[in-house]
C-alpha cells in the first residue's frame, strides 16, 4: 500500500541530485557527508542521521519543484528551520531529502497600521521584534532559543516561551500561512481577519512538525510594547506554597506577562552562575512579570505581593528599574547553562500539567528521580503548567543515559496521569512518539493518521515523527522504524 | 465511489426508525411530517426540507448508536443545535437523519478555580454565563442569538458576537471537545492546558459546520467579570471618518470590549424603535465599550474621546452608569427587529474585511444596492471588520428576493476582493457555498475535501454544506445537488 515502505529507492543519490540541480545551483544540493554533517541532528543531539541529499532552496518556486520531484519519485522530505528543536523533529531521513529553509530569510513586510509582519520561514524569531521595534511593536512568543530559532520552526513546533501565558503560543499569534503541499501546490491558509471561511487549517498546521506540508510564508501579529514592565520575585519554603501562589494569582483575575517557577536545585545552580540575587535557601522561587500601564502595574503588584505574603513567601523583591528586571531574569534565562556547569549532561523534558497539580507532580518527579538515582532540576512556565524538568546525568557512567531516558518517559506519563500532556512546546518529534500511546486512544491516533493522510497520502513528509505507528495497521507503518536506523550519540545539549 | 451518490436508500424510513427505536424511546424518533416540521429549517428560513427521520438522543451513547446505524446503512446525518444558524447549515437532508442535540442540555461542571465549564452541546449560550455568575465569572462569546442558541451550534459555526474583538471567537474560548465520529467512536480533543500533543484538531472542529463529527461535550474557558464597563458613543458626518476612527482606536493600543458601527439607515431605524438617544442626522455611529479596572477605563475613555474629536466626531456621549450603557446598547441590539419594522423582509449578510477598508467597502455596497434598486442597512462589528449588511426587500414584489440574493452574493465578492472573507461568524452552510469558489483556489478546496474525507470518508455528515463540489471531481459530488432538491420559501427572519 505505502510506496515508501519499499526499502529500495527508485533513484540513486546521484540521480536525485541531478534532478534537483536542474533548477537549483549545484552548491544548494549537498551530497557529500562533510557538507551534510551540520544537518545531522537538531537540538536533541542524541539522535543523528545523514540524509540522502540536503537541499537549500532560495525561492518558493524551488521549494515547489523539490516537492514535485520528491513526490514523483517517492522520496521522504524532512523540513528544517534553524535546527534548535528539542524533540528530534528535524532529524534527517537517510533515504530522503533534508529540506533546509534557512535561505528563505527575508522579512517581506512590516505593516505598522495593521500590526502584522509578513515573513519567510527562515527569519529568526528575535529578528521579527527587532524589525518591528521602530514602530513600537514586537512579536510576542519568545522561546529560549529566540536568538537562533526561526519562525518556520516555531510554527512546526507551536513554540511558546516565557510570555505565552498572557500572549499565547505561536498558534495564537499567526494570522496566515502559505503552504506548499507534498504535491508542490501552493495554498493560502488563513488571512488578516478574525475568522476564516472553510475549515480552519491554520491551527492544525501550527505544531504539525513538518508532517502536513512546508510553510513558505507566514503573517504574524505584532503587539504594541507595554507601557511598563516590572518583576516580582518571591521565595517559598516549600513547593506546595509556591504552587498555590501560582493558582491564586490567576484566580485573582491577573494574567501576568510571565509566571515562572524554579526549584531548589535550579535556584542554586542559577545563582552560582548568574548572581541574580536569588534566595538560595528557598525550596521554590517564583518570578512574576506584570506589564501594562503604570496604573495597572501598581494595582497588580500590590495584589500579588499581598497574596504571596499571605501564602507564606519568605522573601519578596519587586524590580524598581530595568537593571533590576534584567538581573532577576538573568538567573532564569541562564538556568540551562547553569545546570550544564553542575552536571556532565542533562536532558530537558517538556510536559504540561493542570496548574492545580504543580506540587503533586513535582513531588512525584522527585520520587521517580530518587528511584533511578538521578537528580532533576525544575525550571518551568508555572503560569500555564508547562514543566521543563532537567534530568542530570553523566553519559560517561555506564547506564546513566538509559536511566535518564526511562525517567524522562515516566515523567511524561506522570504528566498525562495528572490530566496534562506529553509536550508543552517542544513537540513530539521522534523523542516522544512512544508516549503518544500513553496520551491517546487508538481511535484518536487513527484519526490523526487519517488527518496526516489527507495532506500526505504516501507518508512522505517527516516519516516516523509525530504520530506513532498503530500496531494493527501495517499500512501506517512508516519508513524508518524507530530506534533501529538512527545512530545514538550523546551530546551535552546545554 | 461514493455510496451516498446512490439515490436509492438501502432501508426505508420505517426500517431506519425501527433500528433507532431499538435503543431510543419511540417518541424520540420522529417520522411524521407534523412532528418533523419544527426542524425543517434553521434561522435562514428561505431554505426548508423535511428529513427522513428526526432523532432526539438523550445520552451520548445514543448518539454513538445513531451514528453506527447511519454509518452502516449509509444514511446522511445533519446535526442541529438550537436552529438559530443563519446560513442553512442545519437544513435537513431529505434522505437522512436530522440529529437534534437539544435534549443533551446539562451543565456538567463549573470549576471556578480552573475557570472552566463542562457542558453538553444543547446548553444555551446565555445559560453558561448564568451558571457562572455566582463565581463572578462569565462565558465571553455572545452572539445576538445568545438567549436561544446552543454551545454546540456555537462550535459548529465558530460563533462570535459583540465582544469577540477583545475576547475572541468561540474557537478562542473552547479548551476541549468530545467528538463522536461518523463511525460512532468517541474521541477526546484538546484539554485544560495550553497546548495539545498530536495534531491540533480543536480549531478545525470549531466552525466545521457538522461536516466532521458530532460534538457531545464541550469544556469552555470562563472569564472574571471586568471590574467596570463603560460605553462611548460618537456620531460622524461621514463613513470615512468613522472608519478611520475604528483603525485609530486599535492603532492607539486600545482593545475595546466591543466596537460597533451603524450607518444612517440603521441608526434611524434603531432610534425610532428603541429611543436610545442616537444622533439621527449622523451618517455613521460608533459604539465603543471599554472594560477593565477603573483606572484603565478612565485612561482609555480619555484617549478615545480625544481621538474621536480629532477625527471629526459631531457628537460624543460617555455612559455614566448602567442605565446609560443599557440604553446605548439597546438600539444596537434591537437593530434587526427595528429594520424588520421598516421593511417587509430583510436578508442578513455576514462578511469580513480588513479594518482599513471599511469606508471603501461600505461605499461599494451602497453602489451595488443602488444598481439593484434595493436598500441596505449596515450594523456591524467594526473593530474586527465583521460586516452585517441587511438587505431590505419585499418578497411580495416580483423579483425582489432574487435581486436580494444576487446583491448578497456581490457583497460577499466585494468582501473577498478587499482582502476579507465570505463569512465572519455565520458559517458557509448552504447559503454561501457558491462564494467559496470566489474565496478559494481549486487546490485549496481540494485540500478541504481531503480533510473532510479524513473524518467522513463516505460524505455522510451534512452533505452539500460548507465545501462546494469541485467541477472535475465527480467523486466529491454530494448527495443533494444545491438548489434542486430544496423548497424555497420566503420568511421574514427578523
Amino acid at each position: 500500500m505505502n510506496p515508501l515502505s519499499d526499502a529500495t529507492p527508485k533513484l540513486s543519490q546521484a540521480e536525485l541530485a541531478k534532478l534537483l540541480r536542474e533548477f537549483m545551483p549545484a552548491d544548494s544540493v549537498l551530497t557529500e557527508i562533510e557538507s551534510q554533517r551540520p544537518f545531522e541532528c537538531d537540538g536533541l543531539a542524541i539522535y543523528t542521521e545523514i540524509p540522502l541529499v540536503v537541499a537549500l532552496p532560495e525561492t518558493v518556486e524551488q521549494v515547489q519543484q523539490i516537492m514535485k520531484v520528491c513526490h514523483q519519485h517517492h522520496f521522504p522530505v524532512v523540513a528544517r528551520g534553524a535546527g534548535t528543536g528539542l524533540s528530534a523533529g528535524a532529524l534527517p531521513n537517510k533515504h530522503g531529502v533534508l529540506l533546509s529553509l534557512s535561505k528563505l530569510k527575508n522579512i517581506l513586510e512590516i505593516d505598522p497600521l495593521a500590526r502584522t509582519a509578513r515573513l519567510q520561514p527562515g527569519v529568526r524569531n528575535l529578528a521579527i521584534s527587532e524589525a518591528a521595534e521602530p514602530y513600537g511593536l514586537y512579536y510576542a512568543p519568545d522561546p529560549s532559543s529566540q536568538i537562533a530559532c526561526s519562525i518556520g520552526g516555531n510554527i512546526a513546533e507551536n513554540a511558546g516561551g516565557v510570555h505565552c501565558l498572557k500572549y499565547g503560543l505561536t498558534v495564537h499569534n499567526v494570522l496566515a500561512l502559505e503552504l506548499i503541499t507534498v504535491e508542490g501546490d501552493r495554498l493560502q491558509i488563513g488571512g488578516s481577519r478574525l475568522d476564516s471561511s472553510g475549515p480552519d487549517l491554520l491551527a492544525v498546521l501550527n505544531g504539525s512538525e513538518g508532517l502536513l506540508g512546508v510553510v513558505t510564508e507566514i503573517t504574524v501579529k505584532l503587539l504594541p510594547r507595554p507601557e511598563q514592565v516590572e518583576v516580582i520575585m518571591a521565595g517559598f519554603d516549600n513547593i506546595d506554597q509556591a504552587g498555590n501562589a501560582v493558582s491564586e494569582v490567576i484566580a485573582a483575575g491577573i494574567i501576568p506577562g510571565g509566571l515562572e517557577m524554579m526549584d531548589k536545585l535550579a535556584i542554586q545552580a542559577a545563582e552560582a552562575f548568574a548572581h541574580a540575587g536569588y534566595p538560595v535557601d528557598a525550596e521554590a522561587l517564583l518570578l512574576c512579570e506584570v506589564d501594562g500601564t503604570t496604573a495597572e502595574i501598581e494595582h497588580n503588584i500590590a495584589t500579588i505581593s499581598t497574596l504571596f505574603k499571605k501564602l507564606g513567601a519568605t522573601s519578596i523583591q519587586v524590580s524598581e528599574n530595568a537593571d533590576d528586571r534584567a538581573r532577576m531574569w538573568k538567573g532564569r534565562k541562564s538556568a540551562f547553562p547553569a545546570i550544564g556547569r553542575i552536571s556532565a549532561d542533562y536532558y530537558c523534558m517538556d510536559g504540561t500539567i493542570p496548574r492545580s497539580k504543580i506540587a503533586e507532580v513535582l513531588q512525584k518527579i522527585h520520587a521517580l528521580a530518587t528511584r533511578h538515582e538521578l537528580r532533576v532540576a525544575n525550571v518551568f512556565h508555572a503560569g500555564d503548567g508547562n514543566l521543563h524538568p532537567l534530568i542530570l546525568f553523566d553519559s560517561s557512567v555506564a547506564g546513566e543515559i538509559e536511566r535518564a531516558e526511562i525517567l524522562g518517559g515516566e515523567i511524561l506519563v506522570a504528566c498525562v496521569e495528572s490530566g496534562g500532556s506529553i509536550t508543552g512546546e517542544h513537540g513530539v518529534g521522534l523523542e516522544k512518539i512512544a508516549q503518544m500511546h500513553d496520551q491517546f486512544s487508538t481511535a484518536e491516533l487513527t484519526q490523526f493518521h487519517a488527518l496526516k493522510a489527507a495532506f500526505d497520502p504516501l507518508g512522505q513528509l517527516n516519516p516516523g515523527k509525530g504520530i506513532p505507528v498503530l500496531k494493527n495497521c501495517q499500512e501506517y507503518r512508516s519508513l524508518s522504524p524507530l530506534g533501529s536506523s538512527h545512530s545514538h550519540h550523546v551530546h551535552n545539549h546545554g
